[in-house]
């Protein structure tokens, strides 16, 4: 690296998000390359979704003809001039023409008589009324007459437009070309996601998932194979691409394969930007190659999926001669404190659903890998570069993903994870297509916490009362003191160690769990899965200093269950379901109580109302019992908790 | 027709619309014509779009291994234990693996450390901290776990799914099949629209229409050819029809083209609806051909898409087992009286506008016939039949054809009509993709009234003061006296009478309109071009009630044009670019000045101002002085009028 490209990278480096963008479109537009794309002449027919690429006149009025708007006769209006009840007019057999709605007016008539209003006498017809000029006639050009406007350029074609280009005799029109994309993911790790992957392998997915998004914006897709990280490779690559109006690298995983891409921009073109002030997303690169657009994403797919709608969905739809599509924002109240760092731009993605009369925002996990995160995900929250985050209870803008109404009809779930509530989710949709239910895996506590946080409708929860060895009740009374709250059981379940199959270090009970050759993985503070290890330890007179991995915290039930089966550890305590998905071996430990805690403000909802009917229904029971380690029989029962009373017995 | 029909016609005519829809359902589901349909199997990657037939798993977990989460050597954290900087500890080479971000975690290894806290000392490495297990190592599951839920049954797959698809191993994924949609229009005087066309002829295009609808919404269409008033020829149509999932009919415009649909379906299976109490669309017909869900639609295109998306749009998304995307709905305020008939549910087509604070809604004109009038509405108003109307002022729901924001990016000129209307239509979209001009063609004052009513932006006039001989001024003072409005000229434009190309009729001026032999065409009260005739008719002397046709109006310069064009009338009073645009003669008889009327409150708003930016641009006034007629020196030319005072000079 030469000192004048040090200094160049510097320059280039870290830009603002707006400036970013500006300085890359300006380079694009002094090019020519961010201007609407010349057109191509499609059947009208087939236009729907196509975009205008000039102004669409009417070729043929519609209608085309004068027609008449009555049953009746044809007549010319001056022929009838007179005529009144008591000065009847006879007009001569060729004086009038029988006519039908929709038939055209015959030549040398200009009204029509409705056929009520005529009397046949012989071959005549008497009138008792005069008509005017045009009576009843639909006038050729009442919609719209030949050369009028029809649509503008740049117009999105919708289908009432193909209906009326077809009445209106357009049968070509000239739409603007498709903009092509082409995608390049780059990376020696980097296979196909077909493949069977060994470990250090990473499939490649994100080109699927961004074709998918060119495609729904109108566009077309080249997918290029893998390119190991070579520079020459890649430079060959993007050389032998064609034409093309935006080429789209992917980098590896690797530290280095953003310098991969900056480096072969340069040589094939220019890099204007190399690095953006965004979390995530840094290290994006915009450029040209030869005279078509070029960006760089990374290669994480949060990362790429950011990146690539920030920048390239601006100049695609510019291509084409239309804005995106505004997405809806809400204003939603931020349930927790979200840090962000000052100077970058952090998008976080957020859940978002109405508690009460709130739209509550609630952040997931950010880390730039986390592909599900965007699945789960119903909107992005934007703390700008001149703020340190965001603090529990401030309002706060949404860019929504979906639409405003989904919010409305979204069930939030949040505490314990339970495979249970997969399937309950599963069968909420199916009972009603327009019922979602979205859950976040904080824990039992975490549960109860976000219920008093207004963040959510149900909390997950199975937490053991040491004390009496009750479940949950004496927890919904000291973390919602003011609160009247239900508890609905959602299944009983079989808590136990779980093991690599044939349980090769042999072990039994808790017990074993201070051996220092067994390695445990623990669930996190505040799971009720850790509450009942702590219950079981004390009961079982094992400290936990003495458990190797104790402090070794993970999530979820299925994480314990990989941690397991990847031989990170040797157990762990989880449901059954949970081992028989992974094929462990299972030890029993205690059979708990899942409850769903609902405060009473939500119970009577009707979307809380249909999750409890699917509780009652039989094939989601059956559905749950075949998942395993399962007691349905107390399914749907309930208990009422109100503050300073007592729960009912 | 036995009294047991004539019973059943009664019995199934104009039911309410909510009742319908349950009858038509509800007869459906009994068939279990109503449930989503069953799966196909497609690549993951294709998925887009399509809605899951089943929850669908993570096949693998993602990442797939414990991956190095940092550049360093990978250890097992037991052998660091100790490590302080008083008593580092040394590393065997045997005991360290150096790994890359990404790499595999090696077997015998638990933990990364970072090659910043690495001191080499020959081939071992020392230490100065103990590590944990699991340090800067991604675990395997962390984004998702082999077996975990991905997405729910009936979700429609977005984008990031398909990432998270192929991150998770899911190669192919089980989705609903696509509905399938046959049409069969019907009709004798119905031909295809890509024909020549005779009068009586009418285009077959609601097809074309409808079909781009059911592609939107992910289904698959089948076309039949027109099948002329035949009911024998229907039945075999619909016979052979082969399998599909919805079965639609399209009458033609006769009055007895619904009668055959009903008798077809009856023959062939069931009619269980005939005649819905709605406008337009009443004379829908709903029922069950052989094992297929059935709808004969109107033939009119505004009623054929109406019940369209009334009836078939919610059966056909119950078929993907999901929800029809919900619109978006704003209240706006009606400016103009709705009439409505008690008993009816109206459907009311209207233009929807931000005009200052308030959005507002105009009705368009109601004829079942106008297939522009859909390209032109923004929405529909529907007025209940519990209710005779919406009252000027009255705030009412519209539901949107397209979106909500698109609202804030509409500039809505009222008024009279001009072609470089039409232009300065597509220039604005040209210099701003969000940008639309809408317009609606009342006559001048009709566009002053608007102004009034808060309905319009701007006002398109060009009125002559007859005591002046001053144009537009004193009817801005006289129509809007407490308002400061700013006329911005956006050009002079000829008028004339437009005759029969080589004049045949030999007219040379207003003087020949009173001739006997002659029948004129006029514009409507209010028009410019009305006041510009009533003027000279009164400088020449000529009577309104000497002129054959003068209560014959008309709304449009085209209209006019096309009248004299297809010999309706023989002379009217119109522009030249109307005279041109259908070849017609044309005998000037003045020099006009058409002003955009802009009351002072919106003159400001960036919308309006870009509106003004256009009038400026030269590629703009090249275009309009291309139609012919027009003088652009005074383009942009604006005169401020304040109440009470006098405009400036």
């Amino acid at each position: 690296m030469t000192p004048a490209d040090r200094h160049r990278r510097v320059y280039l480096t870290d830009l603002p998000l707006e400036d970013a963008f500006a300085r890359w479109t300006a380079a694009l537009r002094a090019r020519g390359l961010l201007r609407p794309l010349e057109g191509e002449v499609v059947d009208a027919a087939d236009a729907y979704g196509r975009v205008t690429a000039e102004p669409v006149a009417a070729v043929r009025s519609v209608p085309h003809y004068h027609a008449a708007a009555m049953d009746g006769i044809a007549v010319q209006a001056a022929d009838t001039f007179g005529a009144s009840e008591t000065t009847p007019v006879r007009l001569h057999p060729d004086q009038f023409r029988p006519v039908n709605t929709g038939d055209p007016l015959p030549d040398g008539t200009d009204a029509v008589i409705m056929i009520e209003d005529v009397h046949e006498a012989g071959a005549e017809a008497e009138i008792i009324a005069s008509v005017v000029p045009w009576q009843h006639v639909r006038l050729a050009g009442e919609d719209v007459v030949a050369t009028e406007l029809l649509l503008p350029s740049n117009h999105r074609i919708e289908p009432a437009d193909v209906g009326a280009l077809l009445a209106a005799g357009v049968q070509r029109v000239r739409v603007r070309r498709r903009p092509t994309v082409l995608f390049v993911p780059t990376g020696s790790e980097i296979v196909p996601a077909a493949a069977e992957l060994r470990p250090g392998e990473i499939p490649e997915f994100n080109t699927a998932m961004l074709a998918a998004e060119v495609r729904a914006w109108g566009g077309a897709v080249v997918r290029h194979p893998v390119v190991p990280d070579d520079v020459g490779r890649l430079v060959a690559a993007l050389r032998e691409a064609g034409p093309c109006d935006l080429v789209v690298t992917m980098a590896g995983a690797s530290a280095g394969s953003h310098d991969y891409t900056a480096e072969v921009f340069s040589r094939l073109g220019e890099v204007l930007v190399h690095g953006v002030a965004i979390r995530p997303g840094k290290p994006v690169v915009l450029g040209v190659v030869g005279e078509t657009a070029a960006i760089g994403l990374p290669g994480y797919p949060v990362s790429a999926a950011l990146t690539f709608d920030l920048f390239a969905r601006p100049v695609f739809h510019a291509m084409l001669g239309i804005a995106p599509p505004e997405r809806e924002r809400v204003r939603a109240t931020v349930v927790r404190k979200i840090h962000s760092t000052a100077g970058v731009d952090e998008f976080v993605r957020v859940t978002v659903a109405r508690v009460g009369d709130r739209i509550v925002a609630a952040p997931l996990a950010r880390g730039a890998g986390l592909v599900t995160s965007l699945v789960r995900s119903h909107g992005w929250l934007v703390i700008p570069r001149s703020s340190e985050g965001v603090e529990a209870g401030a309002v706060a803008d949404v860019e929504l993903r979906g639409r405003a109404t989904e919010i409305d009809s979204r069930v939030m779930v949040v505490g314990s994870h339970d495979v249970a509530l997969d399937v309950l989710a599963d069968f909420l949709r199916r009972a009603d297509p327009r019922a979602s239910l979205a859950s976040a895996h904080v824990g039992s506590l975490g549960g109860l916490l976000a219920l008093r946080r207004g963040e959510a409708h149900i909390a997950g929860v199975h937490l053991l009362d040491d004390q009496t060895g009750e479940y949950n009740v004496s927890y919904v009374r000291r973390y919602l003191p003011d609160r009247a709250v239900m508890l609905v059981t959602l299944a009983e379940r079989d808590q136990g160690l779980l093991v690599a199959p044939g349980n090769p270090k042999g072990i039994t009970g808790v017990a074993d769990l201070a051996r220092p050759d067994v390695r445990f993985v623990n669930r996190q503070r505040g799971a009720g899965t850790r509450v009942l290890l702590d219950y079981e330890l004390r009961r079982g007179n094992v400290a936990a200093e003495q458990i190797h991995g104790y402090d070794r915290e993970v999530y979820t039930h299925m994480a314990v269950a990989i941690a397991v089966a990847t031989k990170a550890a040797d157990v762990g305590l989880g449901i059954l379901a949970a081992a028989r998905a992974l094929g462990l071996a299972f030890i029993p430990v205690a059979r708990e109580r899942f409850d769903l805690a609902i405060p009473k403000e939500h119970v009577e909802s009707p979307l809380v109302q249909q999750v409890l009917a699917v509780l009652e229904n039989a094939e989601f029971r059956q559905a749950v019992a075949a998942l395993g380690g399962y007691d349905l029989s107390r399914t749907g029962t309930r208990v009422r908790i109100v503050p300073g009373g007592s729960a009912p017995p």
